[in-house]
Order: structure tokens, then C-alpha cells, then sequence
């Protein structure tokens, strides 16, 4: 078992699907305050693998709904996945200067902007959730099922409580617990909530949801402690920032705590479990068997 | 005409309603991320006047709603409200130490912290204005309509976009037009918003939907002004943080613009524009009448 032949053909269409209809779906306004818009579409255009909203259109598919319908929620995962990234590389936070080899976005423009550009993307990320697109397609109800899913994944029992978790980390040891606090927190909760959103959307039953959030948080906790191999052991053009940032930040990662060997272990245990929560769905969750490899096996 | 006798009875008991509501639907969390959740708090329980979230009670009860009913949303407005307070204060904006006479939340913790729990806030915001409480009451495209217009309010066509402008208006003369839209997405736009959110909840009736727009737009304005006022002509102790600070930060203000004189004749045309908004609702806008007044005549 592995990659599909023909995943990176399917995976470049999915990418430039998301792409236009980023540009469709998030304004770029001109007027006083057209620095803003510059400052987001900067960030939101920089050549991320647009991983979530993928995951939101295979969620979708996997239990048998139409990629295309759930594009503004799945536009609405990259802007939060974006203003995460804003805000951690900030000079308060992790003061990163690069992101994919370009300048971070407080670097480009400055920091008040920066700090706005993330705050409106966020915000717009909720726009989108309840956008009129989706009403047409799916009942309300669904909507606002992921809508609660997405606030608490992106906000306090997620993302914004693994960061804070993870600068605390900083620069002392964390016990193995702590550590899965903030995987699950900062990385995991997002991506779970990607695949589950499609799904939601599309009107899932309870055993579908259920079987998708496994494979969510396996892929998400797997993708984490990919990252912080890739880190270690890759090259600073692949990696689009220095290597060994983590180490030299005494951040909280996984090789730190358990060593390569078995981060690597540990990461296709997590596959694989990942690949047995797919099994009820057949041929509709191949997209999404695909990404769990993928994730595993990236290069960056 | 003015403050109905018992106005500040009614307002204390509003304000000690919203106080409860907040400490029931935002959580404070033990763990690894405690400190967020210690940040939160202390901005969002530091002597707030309630103002906004107070205006979607009374919004509801002017097309005939109950103010509980609309409790987790009047939360919701607040937590932006104070997201949007916790940022402008951050080194990189408004750099202020002082606010309703405490440190900052950026002094008081540091400001990675700020910076995640005006994050925390802005999302957990979402959370509320779908919460099971309010599909209870209201039906779900009610709760749709109100992320919608809360997200444009608060984001790229109000709050964050006019935070911007203001910004890039520091220390240069601004038009009459430029002033206008600072003032009507930094400010007004929110305020517009908390008075319509009660109101589509409820189910208001689109001619009442705009009556109550046009009241929120001119209060919201009204607003933005007496506060430029107060900045220029209260005492340190009853402003709660330093008198002047706008003229030191070279701020586009309306008395910057029109002199103290005509800004105080503004503000009081646009309180009588607001209360003729208010007509066809006779008796139920009482809350809102008094509101208008408090808005115009308030030393802080």
C-alpha cells in the first residue's frame, strides 16, 4: 500500500481549486484601510500545501458529498490555519523572520499590521462558515454544528490553548502528558476538525463522524511530530526557514522527548491506525488514505 | 425629554446580569494553558460598562424578545468588545500601560498572553453566537444572520478594518471623509451590530431591522465622538487611563477636525437622529431611548 499513482496530479488540482476560490472568497478591498487586505492575501497567497481545506473537501467526499460545495468552509479552515501563523511568528511569540522563504508577514509589513491581518482573517474565517453558498447547499442546522465545531477546535479547547501550552513549554522539560496536551491542542484539534467539517456539512451520521474524528486526530498527531523530524533533519530550502529552530528555541517536541528512532515509530504507528479508521468508508475515503501517506512522507 | 428616573437601577441590574452570564459561558480552564483563560478574565472582568452587550438585550426587547434569551450572544459581543481592547492596547498599536485604570492585560501578564487571549475571545465569540442556548429560542437561519453580521461587523468590513485606518492616520491630517470611515468601522460598526443581533435573533421584521440599523449607526457615531471629548476634557481618575492621549498620538479625532463646539452639536444631532429612529417602536424602545441619552451625557 502507498501513494495513488496519480496523488500528486489530484493533489495539484485540489491545491489550485483552493487557490481560486480564495481569491474569490476573501475580499481585497481598496480604501483607507487596503494595507490590510494586502497583508492578508501576502500570508494567504504564500504557497502553503493547503492541507485542511483539502482534508475539509475529503471529509466531504467520504461520505459522499460534492468537494466543490463546501469550498467556502474549507477557505474559511486556510484563513485560520493563515492567522495562526501570523500571529505565532509575531516577535512576542515565536519572532520568526521567514515562513515558506519569504519574509513572515511582520517582517513585510510591520507588526500592528500583522497582528490586524491575523485578527480579520480569523474573522472572515467565520463569515465564511455561515456563508450563503453553504446555506444553499446544506440545512442550517449543519452549519452551525460546524461552526462549533470550527470555534472550538481553532479557539480555547484547541489552537489558541496549545499555543499558550507551548510557550509555556519553552525552554524547560515537559512531561510525556504535557507534550500530548499541546500536539493535541495546537495541531491535531485543527486538522481533526478539517476532516470532520466536510463530513458535518454534508450531514454525516454519528458512526461516520466518529470514525473520521479518529482518523483526524491520528493524521493531525502523526503531521506534528512529522514536522518536528523535518525540523531536525531537513534542508533549510525545503524547510523555507533555518533548521533546528525547535532546538534552539528549547521547544517541546516529540525526537526531543523520545529521540528520531522512535518519533518515526510512533508516526507510522499513528498511520496506521489512521488507515484502519477509513476502513468502513471503501473507495469514497481514498482521498483521504492518500493525504494520511502523504503527511508520513513528505519532504516538507 | 431625557433619563428615565430609574435608568441607573436598571442599568446596574443589566450590568450585573451580563457580569454572570460572562462567567458561566467563558470557561476558565485549569492545565496547561491556565494562564490564557487567567488573561481572558481579568480583561473581560475589569469594570466594563457593558454598554454593547446591554444593547442586544435591549435590542431584542424592542421587537417584542426576552433578554435572557439572547444572553450568550450579549456575551459574545462583549468577548469582541474586549479582544478588540486587549490588541489596540498590544506595544505594536495603541502601546497603552492603563486601562479603566488597571494595567493592561500586555502589563499584567505579558504579551504573547494578550495577544492569545484576544485570540481566545474573538474565537470563543463564535462559539456563543451558535450555542444549543440560543438555537433553544430562536430558529437556526436567526443564529446564521447573526454570525454573518457580527463577522462583517467586527472584521473586514467594520472593527479590524477601521483599527487599521485609524492606525494609518496617525500623525497626518485626514479628511472629513477619511475621519468618517474610521469612526464608522472602528466604532459604530460593533455598536450597530449588538442593537441588530438582538433583533434578528428575535426575528425582527425587515422595516424594524432597518429602523434599528439606523439607530445603531447613530449612536455608534455619537459614541466615538463623546469619547474623542472625554479624551480631551475628563480627569485622569474618572478616564481611567491618561487624559490627552489621543492629541500625543496625533489621533484622528472629530474635535481635531471641527473644534470641541461643534463636535458636541454633532453628537447631539445625531442623538436626536437616533431617538426619531426609534418612534415606531413606542414603548419597547424605552431601553434604547435611555441608552442614547447615557451615550450623550456620560462623564465616562
Amino acid at each position: 500500500m502507498g501513494l495513488s499513482p496519480n496523488f500528486f496530479d489530484w493533489l495539484k488540482e485540489k491545491q489550485d481549486l483552493v487557490n481560486r476560490a480564495l481569491k474569490a472568497y476573501v475580499p481585497l478591498l481598496e480604501g483607507p484601510a487596503s494595507r490590510l487586505f494586502e497583508a492578508m492575501h501576502y500570508s494567504l497567497m504564500s504557497g502553503g500545501k493547503r492541507l485542511r481545506p483539502i482534508l475539509v473537501m475529503a471529509g466531504a467526499e467520504a461520505v459522499g458529498g460534492r468537494p466543490e460545495h463546501v469550498l467556502p468552509a474549507a477557505c474559511a479552515i486556510e484563513c485560520i490555519h493563515t492567522y495562526s501563523l501570523i500571529h505565532d511568528d509575531l516577535p512576542a511569540m515565536d519572532d520568526d523572520d521567514l515562513r515558506r522563504g519569504k519574509p513572515t508577514c511582520h517582517k513585510a509589513f510591520d507588526e500592528a499590521t500583522a497582528i490586524l491581518a491575523g485578527d480579520g482573517l480569523l474573522t472572515h474565517a467565520f463569515r465564511l462558515l455561515s456563508h450563503e453558498d453553504l446555506a444553499q447547499n446544506f440545512p442550517e442546522v449543519n452549519l452551525l454544528e460546524g461552526i462549533r465545531l470550527v470555534a472550538e477546535a481553532a479557539g480555547l479547547y484547541g489552537m489558541v490553548a496549545g499555543q499558550m501550552a507551548d510557550l509555556l513549554a519553552e525552554g524547560r522539560k515537559v512531561s510525556p502528558e504535557e507534550l500530548a496536551f499541546i500536539h493535541r491542542h495546537k495541531t491535531a484539534a485543527l486538522i481533526r476538525a478539517s476532516v470532520l467539517l466536510g463530513a458535518i456539512l454534508t450531514g454525516a451520521k454519528p458512526e461516520d463522524k466518529e470514525a473520521l474524528s479518529s482518523y483526524g486526530w491520528k493524521i493531525g498527531h502523526a503531521f506534528q511530530i512529522v514536522d518536528d523530524i523535518l525540523d531536525l533533519t531537513a534542508d533549510e530550502k525545503t524547510l523555507g526557514k533555518p533548521v533546528g529552530s525547535d532546538i534552539r528555541k528549547k521547544k517541546a517536541t516529540y525526537p526531543a522527548l523520545f529521540g528520531l528512532a522512535a518519533s518515526r515509530e510512533k508516526a507510522k504507528g499513528l498511520l496506521e491506525e489512521a488507515l484502519a479508521a477509513l476502513y468502513p468508508f471503501g473507495s469514497r475515503a481514498k482521498a483521504l488514505a492518500d493525504i494520511a501517506f502523504y503527511v508520513l512522507e513528505r519532504k516538507l
